[in-house]
């Protein structure tokens, strides 16, 4: 992509509004554009950030075995009634009345969208159990959204619902979520911890929280630091094997948040050695509870008795449009974000500090042709001056940097720079094929 | 996709309340659920068509140089109430007041958004064109939702939107989009017919409907049926090449929808043996519409002079979620549907009729792994009789089907039938590598 025809409208100034530096950076950087309080549009640069996670997201979804199915954002009020949580719910649920006075609602979650699904699909206990999962723009009412894309209005979140026969088969399913959830944050680079967690109005009796290490969190942690470790073995689980031991392990330790710590039981439990204490992030919270949706919604299936029988459920989410923000907060510095390569918007930036010179243009053109064939790629070929184009890069935080037409050097030298190191070293045009050899390929948007 | 896995809700009964052929399919084969009126689930081989159509519908974009964002589904009245269509815009918009009691909106479409965005980004003439699209769910209240998804209130759109410097500029804008258009079109195996069209609530003064051919749809069209030929040659013109000149070839040829016919023109502009009379239904449609929401709006950039202009925009929209219905109205049989390969949930269907033979089992396993390593394969290794799995398989519109276990048969011989043609054939096992060669390789999704 070459920049003279994207759209990067990055600002020299700090936003007055942005009170934390994930917001700070996402609206300097161009990457989103506030629409209202709490409610953004995403811009290029900003989409292909919140698309790759998407992806990794559906991908160890679908690895884990889960089905993905699509809601819509526009849920009837009826279904909510027949659980009772339309009334429950609060201001936060955004209610609508549609032309022929209609009560509806824009879904803050879809425990009764998808028990309706699943009552008019499933009828026998051999069908089960169902994983089904979805990636779906989400509105919760917040009183006072903050926080750029960790504290929206209108948010994208990832939820899979779970349906089993009984309790230890949504146990089960559980446990597979459990592990697909450590998995998918391995990938993106992040160190989430399970948590003990309340469960809110989704309502049951277990339930989890993933939480990364972020001085900015909004919730103080308290836990015993060897489930740091214990995270390190997350990729060589299989999803085949016994899933149940594994997850045991990690609920061993002691983690909670504030709303559950108690430091008698934290220091009954933990040595002082291994006792930590932090600020979090919750990207993830996964639920089981039973038949609370089943039965007030006579979601039941035949079991092999051919007796009717109330299903078991689960609901698993993660914060898709929040861990944007999640991963800035854990990986930028004073110049600006500092993208892990997996979910960086273009792998590669390639910068020509000679634009109006011809054959320093004509070579960055063809270095660009090579690695955008090979690598997401931005190349700056605007007419800004150097310090400019340098610090625009370092801003929207692209990994692996190529300046091309520094006068202190041959024509047959370019720079390469690591934005994560701040490390330089000069490159041989003609080993320009080795040199690339070193990054690992990972797939396009 | 093992069958057994996967959630495919088929019904025998065509539904009541389906009056199109697409929609009662729809409905039988699995694809969508309904939540409310003109409101749907999509179920997971609904999505897995959908994301194909949506994805062809992007990279197209792409090759045309339009940079993809994402705007949000709820807008703030404000920018509504600058342009003037807050009150204009009637029963359709869905009206929605927020916890303090703000006036927000479901977006219907998307100009004001998009124009905001850019009066904040831009300021030069120097950085135009600025060509901007998204994909995101859109609500029109309709006041009688009908034929299934084709006509919904929640429903996935493409637009787009130009800004150029100039009256000129922005009519090369136009005939990019016009171009893209039919290539987009060409691409799922449609033939879209460019018609001069009214401009509506968008505004304007240039604006063309893409039609396709179809018995069911909305619109009665008259045409001149050369304009069939010239579609053939979509495929040749290049991007960066004149597009004045094919765009008004096809503008040359009369082709109206009933709101613009006249008889006497269409006798005085097209031979008899040319005229042509049809249903059409409208997938795509394309605005000109000047400095209209830019003056409002006070969207403006520095011309090269130094003075402030208003800048001139179009809007270009395709209809996501609405393909979907219409392929099928144009593309299936007594059986079901018949999906073509580029849209197809999977392009192969493996049917076991032995499952519970252990010998057939185990080699319909391993030919299921052989294939789905290279296309996307769905395996029907369910329990279900002979019968209900062909007919299934057809419903859902598999293209390329495979039989294994047919008893009349040895071991080494396996059937496929193709779907479109009903042609069938045996294929050695032994053969199977050759076999696989005919079939030309998609993108999964």
């Amino acid at each position: 992509m070459k920049l003279s025809k994207y759209l990067l409208p990055v600002l020299k100034e700090t936003p007055s509004e942005a009170e934390i530096i994930s917001h700070t950076l996402m609206l300097r950087s161009g990457m989103i554009s506030q629409s209202s309080s709490g409610i953004y549009s995403w811009l290029p640069i900003g989409l292909r950030v919140l698309k790759k996670i998407e992806n990794i997201v559906r991908d160890e979804q679908n690895n884990a075995g889960v089905n993905e199915i699509l809601m819509p954002t526009i849920q009837p009020a009826d279904i909510w009634n027949e659980s009772g949580r339309y009334e429950d719910y609060g201001k936060e649920m955004l209610r609508i009345n549609d032309r022929h006075d209609r009560q509806m609602l824009y879904g803050p979650t879809n425990e009764e969208q998808v028990t309706d699904i699943f009552r008019r699909s499933i009828k026998s206990y051999k069908e089960l159990p169902q994983l089904l999962y979805h990636i779906q723009w989400k509105f919760r009412d917040e009183l006072r959204p903050r926080f750029g894309v960790m504290r929206g209005r209108e948010f994208l979140m990832k939820d899979a619902y779970s349906f089993d026969i009984d309790e230890m088969k949504s146990e089960d399913s559980y446990n597979r979520f459990f592990i697909c959830y450590l998995k998918t944050f391995a990938r993106m680079g992040l160190k989430a911890i399970p948590m003990a967690a309340d469960t809110g109005p989704i309502g049951g009796d277990l339930s989890h929280e993933f939480v990364i290490l972020s001085k900015t969190g909004e919730s103080d942690i308290y836990f015993d630091q060897r489930i740091l470790q214990e995270d390190e073995s997350i990729n060589e689980i299989d999803y085949e094997g016994d899933l149940k031991k594994p997850v045991e392990k990690f609920k061993s330790y002691y983690s909670v948040s504030d709303d559950k710590y108690n430091e008698s039981e934290f220091n009954k439990n933990v040595d002082k050695q291994n006792q930590m204490q932090s600020r979090g992030i919750e990207v993830g919270h996964i639920f089981s509870f039973g038949t609370k949706y089943s039965t007030s919604m006579k979601a039941n299936v035949l079991d092999f008795d051919g007796k009717e029988k109330s299903v078991y459920m689960g609901s698993y989410g993660i914060g898709i449009s929040r861990l944007v923000g999640a991963i800035i907060e854990t990986s930028h510095d004073e110049k600006g974000i500092i993208w892990p390569d997996v979910v960086a918007p273009f792998l590669f930036g390639i910068i020509n500090l000679s634009p109006k010179d011809e054959i320093v243009s004509s070579n960055a053109e063809k270095i660009y042709n090579y690695i955008s064939d090979k690598y997401e790629t931005i190349y700056d070929d605007k007419k800004d001056n150097a310090g400019v184009k340098f610090s625009r890069m370092d801003l929207i935080g692209i990994p692996h940097q190529i300046i091309i037409g520094n006068k202190s050097k041959s024509d047959n030298e370019i720079e390469y720079k690591n934005r994560r190191t701040g490390n330089s070293e000069f490159i041989n045009i003609d080993k320009i094929d080795e040199f690339i050899k070193r990054f690992p390929s990972y797939s396009a948007i």
